[in-house]
């Protein structure tokens, strides 16, 4: 893999250019205290400005405010500041994608389709302003009605990570904004710029719409201090924070313990099932694409492969073939499918992962640090681990392109393999078998939020219900009904008779 | 109000009747730590056992033992055996009625009610048993199938209070058993005998369905360490926990930092707005029942009026002579409408209360305890106060008959003196005003779980998911999609194609 | 086979104890003009009375004034109707579906599954009388608000045909009974019996209820007149018919010209496509009971078998052993498993069907019929009848069974032919590869109502809603939300505000 | 009311602006056998080509084919090409909004609110195409699984009157694009320039899109032989007609007796009924807005007021003072509030039906023809008519600005007439008595499709519903499911396991 052969010079201005296509000026990346690093060659790109605690209770004041306002909006006129932010992400596409790329490190494809998802979720957002559907029931009382219907919730605080810098706010925030939301958007400190330049797209949206509330949308920047501030007040009604389990463990005792919402969308162990009768062609493709895509660093990766004894060699061939071809490089490179890890922490905790995977059995191939890719980026060749079994550093989240491999005799012993980890996001099934399938999709199956047949763990549809369950947190966004948790649910019972009937025929009359 | 004029043997006979009529023998009520004593007079009527730390060890494993065997089971079998649960609660409904009354202190009626209520939500859960349903959903990527799908969970464990000692067992029981879920049952400490009667009367059920898991569902017997052990372990899935806000703030920060589920039925404060074209017959009658029924110890009881300036006398004085009429005594005579407090202390925070509120400019009608009624039973007199305003001890929940009366001017002033306490479950308007009443329940009305129109906020029908918002705690039980806290989901993708497309377009080709 | 050795008197003693079992008496089965056969042994069992169309003018007018009533008894309780009905059923399942057999012909197992069919029903229902979902919806207007409600429709015209004698009036029934409406059943003339017995059970029910209309259930007696009589009538909303595409294509007109509403259900011709991988063990049995129970006449009976070249010989070699074993007889007998046609002109049509497919090239096994089973019956052998292709008696519906086999090379091609039929109700593949199951239920798969997967066309589930396309006539009963078709559907936009927006932003201003 | 003041020769070139600027040539405008003019003043704007029969045969052809393609089309690809239909529309607006106005006589405000609601269905439909939702449902047996899903239906004919000329086609086609059907379109023969217009902007939408495939939307224009060949071929799946209840009675019954789907969209006779509590300042505006809207000619348009007793008087006298100032004349110019009715023949209509009204009693206010507003034009000044009881000609519709005022004493009087017309569209009162209100509203109110409350009958927003009962024919279309119309249901059982139980129990063992 040849490394990046740009000058210096053409790389600075490139960043520049990219900076400044979305609107980025001095005020916005220069002055402040949080240093933005670019993954790609580690080069400082903007040092950002800090939200102060002080701060924060305005913002939360303004949001609050803003919420009491948008509220009294119609859903479907609310959908259609959303319409118009589609509009607007639908202009800024290339020049978020690469900014996507140049915050995080993702190569251009997969800037792009992060953005494409940001349009796709307002889109049926905008479709979701004339439905947030509630019921009405059936009563057991004469005269009377019952329904039950979907009001807004307050202010909702989005705490997002570096690695979908950008889509996870998207999915919150078109749901939000259409459920009559205000919103308050903490971006990791490692990608603030991406989050800076949403809000001025949602603000262009905001301009053409007319008069929504001026703090109907806010980004807020910082370290913990910044995220606690919205943890623990009473006033930020809903917490949806996508990152580690370590810091879901943190966050979700505070928010319950007041009573808030929480839509928690934390760690990912997801793992494969290869069975027998799988296409290996469709397998092979799939498998490099959720292990080495983002390199390693989706929430929905792909960490772990649980082979059939008898394909289980060939597939490994195939892959270790496949792996030795993905171009690793500088992310804007057209041909590269595998970027920098976010920093050198990142590869610190991958080479020590694969360190403690080998102690413990398992045969490494690649994985090794990549030093001529781009100079001063965490470059790492992506490694497959085939393990005797599912040891312990198998069963942790490991942010970076390792692969573990382990062989299954019987498909009940894959499918408790599969769940015997603290993780419940993402999995898979490849198999041609109607009864494996079935199985792997039924109560019986996979344990995860997610679990598919003959796809990877990763990519999913805006369509479905996206989370997963036990340490991934049982949050859900996006499609289905993921919209319920932006808002709150009233049972209305009316009577319109002259009688006052008690339920379950009690009977109490003075 | 005449005492109960039945001699303490005729009584004593009687309680002996009821708890044997239950099916509970001498096993079940002596020679264990838990000293239990009706309301109605203080008297002991049962020593239970205590699960001990080491048992609640067993009973967890067995639980999710069970639990593995009966989420196989399809489910309408499984509702089956919630259908047979529903008929042997038809057959022991006097003889369960009674020992609410006996235990709770509740009125016959009442009583009754409340196994009617159970025997609405097995019969509305045996049609759930066939339904349960998840969605099929429209994939964007060709031959691939998309749908979501709701999985028997794990073990349930719920934790009952007092005053509704068996309605809510079964609102979380049949939805649990019909969603595949095995049970364990915490009930107060002061009402064990109807939680053992339950489990005979299921095991009844089981019995006659055949092939149901030995420890489905168990009871076990206790405090705070019981409690606590549920609340803790990783092995119980979901804690549905119905009781103070105070036990909620302790329980929801340990599951939700163990990332279980959590359904929580905490404390209301629940209001009635009357407006000046109200239907004052009706209103009097709902507020009475309200606010008097099981002695104020309901958690949808009335506690607030916030009444229009122009008919706030006219519906005092009305209040103040329905009060003085109700029968007040032993709950198991046929004319009482007014049992006892379930003890002491109670009656002790009831008057304290009142104390507070007279200091900060109560007027006070009634209140005063009543000694004549039965000895031994803390039986009072309801309260009705008229505040000059919404103080402090009116934005306490008080688990008693004390009603606040308050005035208002204008509707929204009155609908902000609703929500402005820290309590979000029920809530009413009694209006004949078409604008007053959709306002009350639109976005900018209540902000409570349940807002009825001309009906009390007492008295959910179970076809409506019940539960609030704030400090409530933010569960929903029985009716509606509740059923949904009992399982999980989960969003499959299947490709049947021979092709291998991304989402959003992603191109990732080795 | 041996055919019945009891004697006449024996038998005739037989019959007349199932009907007096079921609470028939001399009133109901002797001097009326309809003459009632076993199929049995063809004996005369009963002369049951014509309903005059004098007659019919009462019974529609007493239905609709029913009607009325009914719809203002609250859905929940119109639901305890049919919970006591299902009671009832359960104590009547014996000697009702023993007269389904008598009267049908049907084998014991079934003629009491039919009976638990509808005791599944009525539980499906009692949970459907807390549901009648309707919806809460968004609207675009400040101060508005849009709900969409379901309320009771009418009367609704029950035709049933006789191989389902009581299933399929229990599918309209319970349903409708819950949504409100009264019912008008017209049985078959060939099983009026059951339908006589099905009204003293829901007489039972309702004497229980207590005070439900006297006419919310009328049964109506004759032939092409008496259903010309409900078809026609305005004052009749809906008409749920099931039988031939032939009666659907006369009623169908009549009704839609009047704008009534139809629910038919009328003509299969299913098919099942055997796959290269399916378990023919499976397969083999699917087909047997799909293909000759009920004597072939279900709506959902096998009558076409695709199999794959590679495995027809295999297959149609273990069928014809299969049918060889099927013990033919009096279906009251515990070992038979194949009873007698509904008739000799049945089985003349059968006949006729085999000669002329003998005629087009088919290979027949079987299909004689069989004179030593029970005389007076209208017995026959099952036949196979392997063709070489899809000729017109293929693709018509023999009420009787003959099971068509064809072969198909590709997937493509079985799914063209399996929907190359005018009829569109029921139809399966038996197969393990995950890509043709999927496409046969796929939008390019089959084109039935019903597509099953390793399971064959026949014995639905009462949680699914049942019915079928193209001239199947477009109906669905029982599960889902087929409940909607016996009620009407309103929008319901409510302003509570002080202002009239339009919608679309329509000024209009005098 | 002055004339248009404009010169022949201005208007001329007026229309001829408006004809071009939407895209129509003289290829599309002359040389064709069926002459259209404007209602504007009755000029001949064009003469467009009729389809023949044997193009009939090959639009129909060419349309299965363009089906059998777009089925295959992931749903929510289907909805990018809606969504930029929906753009098309946007930026077509005000030209189309003209052609409405010129070829339909509606005034600008209408005509540009028309093409709104197309807009807003584009958007609605963009959201279903990720969701046209199934369910999963859970069975009753082990090792199986249930769904329903929903597939393409086929080719949907789409019939469509001259008042509502593009909407209805937009609501019927956005649905039927994202449902996966191919589209034929008769258009009214009065008003084919509209529907050229929209064929031309799909097309537009279409060329952006890429690859639907050629035939997935025609027009095809002509008159009842033209309507017939849809109505009457197996190979339109369904027909979704706007119209007359005459073309109802005639269409339904060919339809249903080949089993094609229906949608019906026919007549209404929509009456509001304004009670004792009624803000009159927002009847008056409703009634007027709804009455003379459209000239009368909406299919919702008010026809029918049924006053309380107590404020009849002041509510005409109101009216008839309002009618007295509303604008009539060239619909093109900025003030018109009433612009023609569609031609000399619905004037004649007029006059006869007000002629029989007062000869039946009725005190007529207004309802001449107006000859010097637009010379050519068959212009009216609307109808106020106090009617001594509902007769014959008000429970006709007639299609042209005539308002029948009765009285009423009390609502279930007011309810009763409400309902006693054949029609059952449109509904409304007006009131701000709760009681009254949900009276309306519920099983014993209003039997129409749509009932609301102190809004008007006209001027639905597209997330509802929209249809009509009894002679309105029953169709759904826009909102909420009405998708579902489009679309084949099937109920799918899966079985993984290795058994074959069947359903009910049922035995059946060779």
């Amino acid at each position: 893999m040849p490394s990046s052969i740009k000058t210096r010079e053409v790389i600075v201005s490139q960043y520049s250019d990219i900076i400044s296509r979305n609107g980025l000026g001095p005020a916005d990346i220069s002055g402040g205290t949080i240093a933005v690093h670019t993954p790609i060659d580690g080069a400082l790109i903007a040092e950002v400005h800090e939200t102060s605690p002080d701060q924060m209770v305005e913002v939360i004041a303004a949001a609050n405010e803003a919420f009491r306002a948008w509220r009294t909006v119609p859903p479907p006129v609310r959908g259609e500041l959303v319409r118009l932010l589609g509009e607007e992400l639908r202009a800024a596409k290339e020049a978020l994608g690469a900014l996507v790329s140049l915050e995080a490190g993702k190569i251009v494809s997969e800037g792009l389709g992060e953005v494409q998802e940001m349009i796709d979720i307002c889109d049926f957002a905008v479709g979701l302003s004339r439905q947030l559907y509630g019921l009405t029931i059936a009563s057991e009382r004469p005269g009377h009605r019952m329904m039950e219907t979907w009001h807004p919730l307050g202010v909702a605080g989005v705490i997002s990570a570096f690695n979908f810098p950008v889509a996870v706010w998207s999915w919150n925030t078109a749901l939000a904004l259409v459920c009559g939301d205000a919103v308050i958007w903490k971006p990791s400190e490692k990608t603030p710029l991406t989050a800076l330049a949403c809000q001025k797209i949602l603000q262009k949206a905001m301009a053409r719409f007319g008069d929504a509330p001026k703090a109907l949308h806010q980004v807020v920047i910082g370290g913990a201090e910044v995220g606690e501030a919205l943890v623990t007040s009473p006033d930020v009604a809903l917490i949806s924070a996508t990152g580690s389990t370590r810091m879901g463990k943190a966050v979700a005792p505070k928010v319950a313990g007041r009573f808030g919402k929480l839509i928690l969308e934390l760690g990912g162990n997801n793992a494969m099932i290869v069975g027998p009768t799988a296409d290996l062609d469709l397998a092979v493709r799939a498998i490099t694409f959720s292990a080495i895509g983002t390199c390693g660093q989706r929430c929905t990766s792909l960490r772990r492969v649980i082979a059939h004894e008898s394909i289980k060699d060939e597939l490994v061939g195939r892959l270790v073939k496949a792996y030795a071809t993905a171009p690793i490089g500088n992310p804007l490179d057209a041909g590269t499918l595998v970027g920098p890890l976010i920093d050198q922490a990142a590869r610190d905790r991958m080479q020590n992962a694969i360190a403690r995977a080998a102690k413990s059995g398992g045969t490494v191939h690649g994985g090794e640090p990549v030093n001529d890719a781009v100079a001063g980026g965490a470059y790492v060749r992506p490694a497959i681990v085939e393990m005797p079994g599912q040891t312990d550093v198998v069963r942790e989240e490991t942010f970076a392109p390792i692969l573990y491999v382990m062989t299954y005799d019987a498909l009940d012993e894959a499918i408790a393999m599969q769940n015997d980890v603290p993780q419940g996001l993402s999995s898979c099934i490849f198999t041609n078998d109607v009864r494996e399938a079935e199985t792997f999709v039924s109560a019986l199956g996979s344990d995860c939020g997610i679990a598919n047949v003959n796809i990877g763990p990763s990519g999913a549809e805006i369509g479905g219900a996206f989370g997963g369950e036990k340490e991934t947190g049982g949050g859900r966004e996006s499609g289905a009904d993921a919209w319920r948790g932006y808002m709150r649910r009233q049972t209305n019972t009316i009577n319109y008779s002259r009688e006052l009937p008690l339920a379950q025929g009690v009977k109490f009359d003075i």
